[in-house]
This record gives structure tokens, sequence and C-alpha cells, in this order.
């Protein structure tokens, strides 16, 4: 055996585990009874401390050491597990530790203020839960860029500063794009009578028609859609609104889009540390061209009225034009998770902004929700009307995701690329998303990103998929482009 | 830290990871898809890795060495962990990897060779599956009996020379009473239209009514029934057959009573050494006395009757009487798990026979079928008539469980002392069962029996619970008087 065998050795136990703690989540998400969340916060942390343990072991220091690489993929091995070792080692066990407990509480904390529209009673966990980032991301930094050391997390290679520069150019342009929708007239909604099972239903068919492999994976219902597991274990979650089709229907498809890249990742990559999606932004390119580009499409949505005719009857709308209207429905809100595609960036944008300066320190946590509120009413053009709507909506400051918003814009950034591309390479798209079949599409994005799994970085992926450099140019032209027709601007 | 709190600290994680590895067991059998299951073998076996790696510790052996119990429940948690530690350390690594390896295999094995009726395509893996169990018993015992070590990790410290001899008062007088059974006419069965969704639904309250905790566990359909997880996620599932509504309804008490066991032991015990089930008996009676003596008791049938004519309408009987007959419906058979209480033990008995003498060598396995069908013909009555429904039916020895098909009669045996002890502490239990309330009788148990654990050995647990030494008279006495009345013998 040599060394990078004896590494490989032991990093396939961990994916292994990695698995079953991955597995445990989805459990407490979808089946686990209710009266045994206590009881299964010491199981996950037993799992986490064999994790850690394995992560940690001093052993692999002396593999890499000795270890080299005699293809790429060993090459992208090596690369993983030097990534995965170095960090761990970096940040003191009793911080990890301490990270681990403040934000398990943190959650409960944030959950009780949000419902009870008490920013304060959130601040000072808030507060704590900074601070320990600061200090894990100084740790990881070493002299570093502390936010670039959080990002580096899910994102990794990428640099805030980059991003900041990318983004600054998607957010004028959403801005407008925006305000030039909004003082238009507003689609029709959907009326009719939309039974759960039928929902459940037509979201199988999607997303057996977005090459979801139901031999390999399941769908349940859960409160909040996800996806969990790699390789031959893939599982999505979605959930239905007796009033909103849509809902259930594009949850699925996003799902659909993260559990296609888990499960076409190269058979050879099983259970190894490049078999999975190589980073959030990608993962995130994935569903969202699935969910947008393909599935939104005014072609795709032809099709798609047509199935849900068939399923559901009278739906309210009968006009392919109008329905492509509904599903790309622009309008008014809070909530980032309920926003369209044209301004969900600019909800991301902004919390990029106010954690890069909580991080540097430039914003103090006291000073949070007024600068939400500015910035809110200044990109959406009206006011925050309670917290909830506000700095209190989303889970992850309080679970400590600082560096993780960014990588959904990038997500989208990378899938306009992407998309570009796909064009470029399937000049006959239209007609056949309009039959709704989407084989061309997924087989095109399976072969040149999925397969690939974390052999490349994240940015060398979409590079050597598009054959450019990513920019925001193409997802900017393609949302002017479609908004543009759909709403006769 | 004592050394006793060094102990139970690595203990608790240790208990906490074989939660884990038990729900993961579940998810096979209830939610994977199929495609999983080759990824799953190894992630279950990188599990398996983790947990033999920590009963193994050295630490353990030296944390022993000064540990001091204060009290009762230290004093049993010590001999749990002794126990546990002193087994596994006992079994060389290559010897238990190796019976790892060929049990995995020789399922698949022993499934085909009952599919194709082909005695002969087992026997040569059968051959290496007693090998190696004689190896690890004798490893085990360290001079002392080979099957007694086997036995001991499923009955901790029961005897087979005992059991043999309890066995051997049982045996005669099951024999004589199933002959006078079936020597007379048979009950009416059952007849009607037995919706799936109403035979769960049945189910479910009558789980409900036997104590379990929904808000601490859940039912799924799986092809055998079994029950799952300790403290306060304890799953069980069950299965329906159209014809035949019984098989859910007591398949769904049967674990129901495992299930209780385990979330009834008292909460200070959770994910220790001790916060669990006893013994697999000791789990039986609770299974089997819910099954049983409660559930198919003449009294709590003629209120189940009533429960199935509102489900189900016309079931084709409306006398009490002859619903009770229906429920313990006597027939000849060749199946153990369809078999009645009254034919069920005499199943077991000749397995453990045979086994014994398998590992004793008193057997050779090619002699096994002509041995099975000999001692099948003297008790029953009547001939094998092909593999399917002779030796190859149950998986257990393809497995390499040799040592616990006597703990489903001990089990029994334990169940009819259990009920013997009830009666006499509750005289009106006939009538609370008639009108089918069984919180008097469950309440006695999980007081007696459930709440307790581990805290005790597994006659001691009996013993304490009955006020008496157990035996085999009072099953008999049981069963002679149960039946004797419901067929007029």
């Amino acid at each position: 055996m040599t060394a990078y065998d004896d590494l490989m050795v032991h990093a396939r136990d961990t994916e292994a585990l990695a698995q079953v703690a991955g597995r445990l989540g989805w459990d407490q998400e979808t089946m686990m009874p209710r009266g045994a969340a206590e009881q299964r916060g010491e199981e996950s942390a037993a799992m986490e401390g064999v994790l850690h343990a394995r992560r940690t072991d001093p052993r692999i220091g002396d593999w890499l050491a000795q270890a080299a690489a005699t293809d790429d993929v060993g090459a992208a091995n090596l690369r993983e597990i030097r990534r995965s070792y170095e960090r761990s080692r970096k940040v003191p066990g009793k911080l990890a530790a301490e990270i681990a407990r403040v934000t398990s509480v943190a959650q409960g904390v944030w959950a009780q203020a949000r419902a009870d529209e008490d920013v304060a009673a959130f601040l000072p966990t808030l507060a704590r839960v900074v601070a320990l980032r600061q200090e894990e991301g100084a740790a990881l930094a070493s002299g570093g860029d502390v936010y670039d050391a959080l990002l580096d997390d899910y994102e990794p290679e990428a640099k805030a500063a980059e991003l900041s520069d990318m983004f600054g150019a998607l957010r004028p342009r959403l801005v407008a794009l925006r305000e030039a929708i909004l003082a238009g007239p507003q689609p029709e909604p959907l009326s009719g009578c939309f039974d759960e099972a039928a929902q459940l239903a037509l979201s199988r068919e999607l997303a057996a028609a977005f090459g979801y492999d139901m031999s390999r994976g399941r769908i349940d219902k859960a409160v909040h859609p996800f996806c969990s597991g790699s390789g031959n274990d893939v599982r999505v979650t979605t959930r239905t609104d007796a009033a909103d089709p849509f809902n259930c229907l594009y949850s699925t498809i996003h799902e659909v889009g993260h559990a296609s890249y888990e499960q076409n990742v190269s058979p050879d990559y099983l259970l190894t540390p490049i078999g999975r999606g190589v980073s959030m932004g990608v993962h995130e390119s994935q569903s969202r061209i699935y969910e947008n580009q393909l599935a939104r499409s005014p072609e795709f949505a032809g099709w798609l009225m047509g199935r849900m005719h068939d399923r559901f009857g009278d739906i309210g709308i009968t006009k392919p034009e109008e329905f492509a209207r509904a599903v790309n429905r622009v309008s008014n809100g809070y909530i980032r998770t309920e926003s369209d595609e044209v301004q969900y960036n600019l909800h991301v944008l902004m919390r990029f902004d106010l954690e890069r300066a909580l991080i540097s320190g430039d914003l103090a946590v006291a000073d949070l929700e007024a600068a939400w509120n500015d910035r809110f009413a200044a990109d959406f053009g009206f006011a925050v009307d309670r917290p909830s709507n506000g700095c209190l909506q989303d889970v992850h400051w309080s679970v400590g995701l600082m560096g993780y918003f960014p990588t959904y814009s990038l997500g989208n950034v990378y899938a306009g690329c992407l998309y570009q591309a796909l064009r470029a390479a399937r000049p006959g798209l239209d007609a056949e998303l309009a039959r709704g079949d989407l084989g061309g599409a997924t087989g095109w994005l399976r072969e040149k990103v999925q397969r690939h799994g974390a052999l490349r970085g994240p940015r060398e992926t979409i590079e050597a998929a598009c054959g450019f450099a990513p920019s925001e140019a193409p997802l900017l032209d393609y949302l002017e482009a479609k908004f543009g027709a759909l709403y006769d601007l």
C-alpha cells in the first residue's frame, strides 16, 4: 500500500460515514418522531465527533507528506483531502465545539425572536455567533481575509472582492429590470383546485422528465425542500400549497437539479473525496438552470400548461403566453425564498454586503436592522414592515452560515453561463423544451458538469463546461431578454 | 472524573452511535431506494467498524480495572460494559471480519437455494458458517460449552442444558395438546373485504390501546415486521394481507410489545448500557404477552370483533366465541412464523436441538435435512413436502444466528410466568380486556419489567417481576386451559 492508497482507504470510510450522518439529517426532517429530537441531538453529535476525529487524524498529515498522485483524479483527491485536513486542523477543537454548542442554541433563539418580532432578543446571540465566526475565520485565514476564509468553506477558491465586483455589476441592471416590470400590469394568477395528491404525482412526473433516477432516490414531503445524499442514494423533499401548485412543482425541479448533480457524478468517484458536487455555487447552478432557464422557459411552460390541464382540469389559464407569465410572475415581496428570478439576487446581494460588514466589524450587530431596512428600501422601493419580513427572515446567520449567501447568486451567474453555452451547443433546445423533452439539456449538463464531481475546482468546472470564463453578463442578458419579451418592456 | 465516569462518557457515545446504526437498518428495510443497496453495504460496514473500534478500545480495560460502582445502577452498567468488552476482545478481529464477510454472502445463497428448493446448493455455505461460529464459540467459551457461548450473545447467563430440560418438559404436552385440538372440528375462518387502509388504521388504534407512544415512534410497512431503536425513537413495522387482517393486527401488537419495552425503560438509563431490553428472551416475553395472553384472550377478542365490525362491516363472524376461536385457530402448517400459539414452540424446539447438534458436531451439515424431516414428522404428524417448507424456511442459520432460536421459546415461557403473576395482581383483568382496556396490564408490565431495562439479568428480571422462579409450568397450564375451553377438549 502506498501512502496514497492509505489515504484513500481512510477517506472512503470517512465519506461513507458522512453519508450516514447526512441520512440522519434527512430522517430528522422527514421521518423522525417529534419526541426524539433531544436524543437525536446526542446521536448527531456522536456522529460529528467520529467524523471530526477522522478528518483531523494526524496520520492524514503523514500520508499527505508522502503521497503522490499519478493522474488528475489522484491530484484532485489529494487536493480535497488536504483542504479538509488543513481546515480542520487550523480550528482549535475548543472553538469548534463552542461554535457547535452556541449555534445549536442560537437557532432556537432566532426562531423565537422571529415569532415574537423581537430583534433585540436575538442580537446578543447573533453577536456571539459573529464573534465566534470571526475567530474561526481568523484562525483559518492565517493573516488573509477573514470573510474569504469563511466563504471558502462553501465556495473553494472564491474571493469576496471578486464576487463584490460581479455583484456590483448585477445590481443596477436587476433593480432597473425589476422597476420596469413592476411599472406594467401584473400577470393573471392561476385559479382552480390543486389536489395535493395530483400535485405530488405531477412533481414525480417532472422529476422523471428531468432525469431523476427514482431507483436511487425518493421524494418525500418536508417543511423546507432540500436534497440529501450522494451517489446511489440521493433523496429530495418537496412541499405542497393548495393555492399555489407552482410551489411544489418548481421546488421539486430545483431539488432535482441538486440531486442530479449528486446522482450523475461518475461511479468511479463513488465514496471518494471528489465523488460529489464541488461547491455550493456549482450546485446551485444546476438547481437553478433546471428550475429557471429550463423549466421556466416559455417553451417548457407551454408544455407544462398542458400537463396541468390534464392533472387539474381548469386552472384559469388557457393561453401559453399567459401561462408563461404566470410562472414568471414578478411582484413586490419581502421574502427571499418566495422571490422570483429577477429579484432573488437582489435579496442575496444585500445579505452578502451586510454579512461581510458584520464579519469585518464595519457593521455592528446592533445596527444590523437599520442597515437591512435601508438597503431593502433602496433596492426594492418599499419599506420592511416587520422583522420577520426583514432581518429575521433567514435561519442562516443564527446557525453561523456567514459566507453561504453569495453562493446562491454565484450559482445563478453560473447557470446563466451554462445556459448560454447549452443554447450554442443545442440549437434545437427550444423545440425540445416545447415538447417537454429535457433529455438533451440534462444530458449536456451531465456530461459537461455533473459527471466530473469535484475533479476540478468550481470556477474551472464552469469554465471547462462553457468554454469561456464565467461572468455575470450571460445571466443579465438572459433575464433582460426573457422578461423583456414576457412583459413587453 | 473517576474511571467510572470516563467509562460512562465513552459508553454514552457508543450507545448513541449504535442507535444511528440501528436507524440505518430501519431505513434499509423501509425507505432506502433499491439501487442504494451496495453503497449502503459500505456505509453500514463503516459504522460497524466505528462501533467495533469503540467496543474494543483498550482504554475500556484500564477504566474497568479501576472503576467502582456506588449503587446497583452503576454495578449493572459495569456488568454490561465488561460483558461487551470481554466478548469483543475474545474474538480475533480476523475471525469477526470473516464471519461478517461470509454471512453477508450466505444470506443471498440461502435465499436463492430456498427459491430453487435446492438444499445441496446451500450446504457448503452453511458448513462454512457453522465452522466459523464453532470457532467463534470456542474463542468465547474459553474451555466452556461452545453453544452456551453463542447463546450468551442473545440470552446472557442462559445455559443450553437448562433450556433443554425446560423444553423437554414442554414438548410432550404441546404435542398432545396439538393432537387433541386437530382431532376436532376446525373453527370458521373470517370472510369479507379487508381494505388495506382500514387494516392499518385499526392497527394504529390497537398500537395506541397497547400504550405505544407515537410521539416517540412510528409505524411503517415492511416485508417483515420488526421493531428498531431505543428510548425516544422506537419504530415498528407491520405488513398487510388482504385475505387475512389478523396478520397485520397481531404483527403490530407483537412489535408494539417489543417497542413498549424499549420506550418504557427509565429515562434515567437513556443511552446507557442498561437503557434497553436485557435479552432476546425477555424482549420476546413482552411481545408475546401483548400478542397472545392479552390480545388473543377470548375477552379481548370479543372487544376486537366489535372494532372489526366497525372498520370492515361484515367479517363472516358475529359470535364472540366463534371469533375467539378464529384468532386462536390451530391448523397443520410447515412454517414457524405462520404458526399458532400451541405449535409455535414445537417449531422452535426442533431448531434448538438441531442447531445444538450442528455446533457440537453431533449432526453433520450434510445430514441436516433428514434430521429436520424426521423430527418434523415426529412432532407434527405429517411429512415436509419441500425444503422451503422445511430446513430452508428460516434466514437465521444463513446469517450465523445459532443460539438465537431458543430465546423465542424462552420468551413464551417467561410470558406464561408473567401472565400468571399479572392475573394474581389484577383480579379484574378479564373485565378490563373485555372492554379493550389494556392500561392495567401494560402498566403492570411497564412497572415490573420494562422500566428496569437491563438493570438486572434476564432471569432475575422475570423472577423479580413474578415473585417466583420462572418455569414452563404456567405457560403449559395457560395453554391447556385456554385451548381446552375454546375447543371443548
